[in-house]
């Protein structure tokens, strides 16, 4: 399996090679695969990764079993919010859970659904975007974005950046301002890097910059990914998206939300409960390596916030845009996955049949 | 004039020696000084230099005046945004206008005003930091701060430091927060050098985690410095300021300003006609030469922006502190200068008799 290393990049293009689900667990935890989608698709394939080395010794099944079970609890343990990493995890352990011997096929059956996974976030993202975009129609503005929620996030075109790249086709997006994203930089590294290459054009602001470029009026709204979203609409994402939603509201700006059904938590109620990483003082203290506080100096670093849903214009979904009251907007939601939309098809198909608003 | 450079901190404390005024203004385009009261006090001592040098080459009188108004326009043309800076030139030229012969008296009184100007620029921080301080009598609370409003931003102990240390050293201060300040850090490289030095608790976040700070109540005030107040009470300050004003407004924190009446430009109406500096792109896309990003990514960078009075809970002056309708409460100050509170032991005597909220 083989990993863009997104730590390196814009200056680098390098590739990780994971050859065992250690790897897989240790590229999640480095950031090196970062992105709700992304993490969810990589660590279906870490589980692959590990039911492969299993198999090669020859175990009896209930060692295997066991001894796949503790993958799975290494890959999940990785990072806490993203609920994406769950799902795909609980997703393959399904047919851990229901396979026949013998064991070759489950591996087999194993491979099957991370690829399946991967083609399906492929085109939930051309589904988000198309939902996305019609929000923008007919207008020509410019919008704010924040960390990234591209192609480097996701295995397809991205969320937001999906949207976005889909109303800039559409003529409707003039400009992209991308918030650089501290500590870890993915707007200034990740996102100023995926839109450059398609030719959008994007200016780079650092984030204490946002709230002025919505004063000066630079921006007509602002659109960003999600980590996990609640069931009464709470959503969980890069830290700062809290504070740009507070500011687009006080500015009168739609904040949007664009985000895969996978990205959805049904089982939390409120966004309260969605576990919040802490991550590492040095990622505070440095930047790539370079020192810029004093070393020993006390940090606080959540990587996550949680938007309250009343602050949220919509969140664009593969099925439509969702907009208050979300509880029940999310448990409609919630029945139409029951009815078994699930293929790229079904996706494809509910996505030209529903509109805006759903 | 010996000159700590600030862009060399908090890993190197290393010097600049300024012989002439071509170095001072360099320093502070470059930032190697800066923070509105101290770069005012530069200029004056570049003016010092400046008249040095020419009086060493034995001009004529009109020659000498000739060329020492280029250097003060040199000078005058580093940096657009804090008064401070033409506010000391003119003070500084006030002295030449009227000044009599011979030369070498002038060059004299210029030596002793730039002196002034710097003892008086400690005195008033110590009265801005005693009137602040009255604020937060009788609490226990953690602030959040911006930028550098200390004692590397003036020729004192700070102002919104200032304001800072004397709380703390009063019992009524737990605990600081400090944004990081991007681009060029002074939040992360001289605040929390600062306040480390000085005993004073304190946490650094990055620009984006203030909204979650404030959100999770782990702050109860925010309080920074200024680089220029218009009559209206519109300040100018580091980029960020604004969006912390409109983030403490929505959780129902007060946002106090700390400045010296220095810093109020009398003649300006409203913040809108404060020039904003932009900096050079690299400052974004890159963090102490390390790169950030796309290498040629357009980014704006304004340096300042400019924080309603409307968002401003209290300006903390000398003479205490300001407070809507801030027009008829800096028309007041702008009075009780031209009565002639010019010396420390005025600043120091005003400052015992004049109460909060004056």
């Amino acid at each position: 399996m083989v990993l863009l290393d997104q730590t390196a990049l814009p200056d680098k293009v390098t590739h990780i090679v994971c050859s065992d689900e250690d790897r897989v667990a240790e590229a999640i935890r480095r950031l090196e695969v970062r992105g709700a989608p992304a993490i969810g698709a990589a660590a279906a394939f870490g589980l692959v990764l590990a039911a492969r080395r299993l198999r090669a010794l020859e175990p009896s099944e209930a060692l295997f079993r066991a001894e796949l079970l503790k993958a799975k609890q290494k890959l999940a343990q990785t990072r806490p919010t993203a609920v994406n990493l769950f799902w795909a995890l609980e997703r393959m352990w399904q047919l851990v859970e229901s396979a026949q011997s013998p064991l070759a096929s489950l591996v087999a059956s194993l491979e099957a659904e991370a690829l399946a996974i991967m083609a399906e976030d492929r085109a939930l993202n051309k589904a988000i975007s198309r939902q996305g975009a019609k929000l923008f129609a007919g207008q020509r503005i410019a919008v704010l974005t924040h960390c990234n929620a591209g192609a480097l996030a996701t295995c397809g075109q991205g969320t937001a950046l999906g949207v976005i790249r889909d109303a800039f086709a559409n003529g409707n997006i003039a400009a992209v301002y991308a918030d650089e994203t501290r500590p870890l930089l993915q707007g200034a590294r990740l996102t100023a890097w995926e839109l450059q290459l398609d030719g959008i054009p994007i200016t780079l602001i650092t984030d204490n910059m946002a709230a002025w470029v919505m004063k000066e009026k630079r921006v007509q709204a602002v659109i960003v990914g999600a980590d996990r979203i609640a069931a009464n609409g709470d959503t969980a994402n890069k830290i700062g998206t809290y504070g740009l939603a507070v500011l687009a509201k006080a500015h009168g700006l739609p904040f949007y939300i664009a985000a895969p059904s996978t990205t959805f938590d049904f089982t939390l109620a409120s966004g309260e409960l969605i576990p919040i990483e802490e991550r590492a003082p040095e990622e505070v203290r440095q930047v790539r390596g370079t020192v810029t506080a004093p070393k020993d100096v006390p940090v606080f670093n959540p990587a996550f916030d949680v938007t309250p849903a009343g602050l949220i214009t919509g969140i664009i979904t593969e099925f439509g845009v969702l907009q208050a009251p979300y509880d029940t907007a999310i448990e409609t939601l919630q029945k139409q996955l029951k009815t078994g939309r699930k293929t790229n098809e079904d996706v494809d198909k509910c996505n030209c049949q529903s509109g805006a608003g759903a």
